[in-house]
């Protein structure tokens, strides 16, 4: 009888953080692929573009002029999916058709007055302005909100209908279903081993070496052991912390060390403007100080597969049972750690 | 103080087959779109296309040639993402890193030698081979398998890689995660009240018709109260049943006539080849007899939103905190509704 070995044969691996399990089916990145095929973000931008409505100085949709902004600049979403004063809806008898009222805001954070200009093409003081304004955002709203999820959707084929470099921040009156289970999931484990999981995680990763992607001295970026999407990965700090705005100067500043080799790396891996969704998860706010099970993180979903233009759908299978990846997270780390995380590659000499 | 009202004010909606919440924004649905742009299906196709694999007497990558076949055709997937005879892996130790064996199978399932029609485009007949066809597979799955995963994925949207109309299914020696928490929630609300989940919903939603998109006499189409695509759907037997074999011969051509009503208002709704996901949940294989609590149905998962050309992006804050729509799930049954399901467009005369 042949022995199991998981970079042949299909299994099933566990995500302790979020509670469900991935297929993980090796030898299928093989088939040939005649399906939709993703433009590539390959088009030169200029630094300044009249027609932008995030660039500095331009009017957006509603009539408002964006100022002449250096760094960042925050302002409120003109078509928000959340408002503040929503009235409270009369609680439901029925427990099939159950509802309740939310309440919140939303916010787009420009990240730098240059259009033309993704994470990894900032230079690091730029990044470090980035990484300041999400941990104000997030002290600010947590201070109002339950949850503040801070995010960036990164082009196209991830729904982003503007390139200028930009994220948002949604804050909500609820706990929405993802971070309550990771809340549950590390509260239990910290219940049970007296550490918070995310830590253990980090320790092991950096040990075992061959889901790292990325290391400085305070971050680390893993495929991680349960990743779904081809090249997911988990940006995890090396020291307890539960919040953004906990961290201090230093850690910041390698925060933004960090993501500059990481998004490097995604750039440099298809030679395009990688696209992806990310965001970070902390301590929700409000019921308490027992948060010490949590331990701040951001996830990088990035979707594509074998290229620039083509990517992975979650679909049919997918949507209906269970997420199915094509090849192992092992091998989607060697093939990240394989490319620069220093030049980039519209830098790069030719 | 104004009155909370569902078509205005964000709120959010449990899903209780699944277990997650859903934020619902229904003023959202005005903000202008200038992100990527779908392309709508609608070439007209030749019923025999020579380069296609699926067609009958058409020869497929491993060398095999499609037998000249009239009704529906089955196969072992080509690059099947399980397999049956894989090894056990060897329990791991550490909480965090877990892992476990995966068998099974995939198998393609031509819907009609016409590489040019759709379900909606089939007739009556042929539709209702289609279904024989489901019924049989999960019947012969299920007597190896936990989980038979019946499914379609329709249009380069929802990445199918070649029109001619096909579906899948994928058969596991596990319960994968999704019909995992159906069981257990179908379960525990057969516990208290006594009767299927998803007999109480359709009995409901009959009486209450604002979510209805069709009705025959023994199935009703819902977009469902807690949807979280915008043009979703759940197809519900109106009478207790557990698995697709278990139809009889009245149900199985009454459900052929709700498939064709349902996927012509899909293609009327926006004048274009629908794209979809779709797929049937039915009791899991081999635990005893005790299934009474579940309820056979299908899910529709629809992703354009806007027209032929505009869809929802499922990134950002959906995939980090949780399901978000922007328009309400009465609105889009009333869309639906407002559309033939008699007449499919491409037949309409001018
Ligand atoms: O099997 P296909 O049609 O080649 O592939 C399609 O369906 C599969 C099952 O839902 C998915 O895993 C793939 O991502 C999708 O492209
Ligand atoms: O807010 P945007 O950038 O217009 O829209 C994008 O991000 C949102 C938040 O993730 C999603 O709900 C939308 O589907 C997506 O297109």
């Amino acid at each position: 009888n042949a022995m199991f070995n998981p970079t042949d044969h299909p299994h099933r691996r566990y995500d302790p953080l979020g509670g469900d399990w991935v297929l993980v089916s090796p030898h299928r990145a093989k088939r040939p692929w005649q399906g939709q095929q993703e433009a590539p973000d390959r088009a030169p931008r200029p630094a300044h573009d009249p027609g932008c409505y995030l660039c500095a100085g331009n009017v957006r949709v509603n009539g408002e002029r964006n100022p002449d902004y250096q760094g960042t600049y925050v302002f409120a979403n003109d078509f928000a999916a959340l408002m503040p004063d929503t009235p409270d809806a009369p609680p439901g008898a029925d427990p099939l058709f159950q509802s309740m009222s939310a309440r919140g805001t939303s916010r787009v954070i420009c990240f730098s007055p240059d259009h033309a200009k993704s994470l990894p093409q900032l230079p690091l003081p730029a990044l470090r302005g980035v990484v300041d304004t999400w941990c104000e955002q997030a002290a600010e709203l947590g201070a109002s909100y339950r949850w503040v999820q801070v995010f960036e959707n990164k082009g196209a084929a991830m729904g982003c209908s503007n390139p200028h470099p930009h994220g948002q921040v949604w804050a909500t009156s609820f706990l929405p279903d993802l971070p309550a289970r990771e809340d549950r999931l590390q509260r239990a484990y910290h219940a049970e081993h007296g550490r918070p999981l995310l830590l253990d995680v980090a320790e092991r990763e950096a040990g075992a070496r061959e889901r790292v992607v990325v290391e400085t001295a305070h971050w680390l970026a893993v495929v991680p052991y349960w990743a779904a999407w081809p090249f997911e990965t988990l940006l995890l700090p090396r020291f307890p912390v539960q919040r953004l705005e906990d961290l201090n100067d230093e850690q910041r500043t390698d925060l933004a060390l960090a993501l500059k080799r990481l998004t490097t790396r995604y750039d440099n891996l298809f030679q395009t403007s990688f696209p992806y969704s990310m965001g970070w998860h902390g301590a929700p706010y409000g019921e308490g100080d027992n948060t010490q099970a949590w331990q701040l993180h951001a996830h990088f979903h990035p979707p594509l597969l074998r290229s620039a233009s083509v990517r992975k759908f979650m679909v049919g299978f997918e949507m209906l049972a269970e997420a199915q990846r094509d090849l192992t997270p092992e091998q989607a780390a060697a093939m990240l750690r394989a490319v620069s995380d220093e030049v980039h590659y519209l830098d790069a000499a030719d």
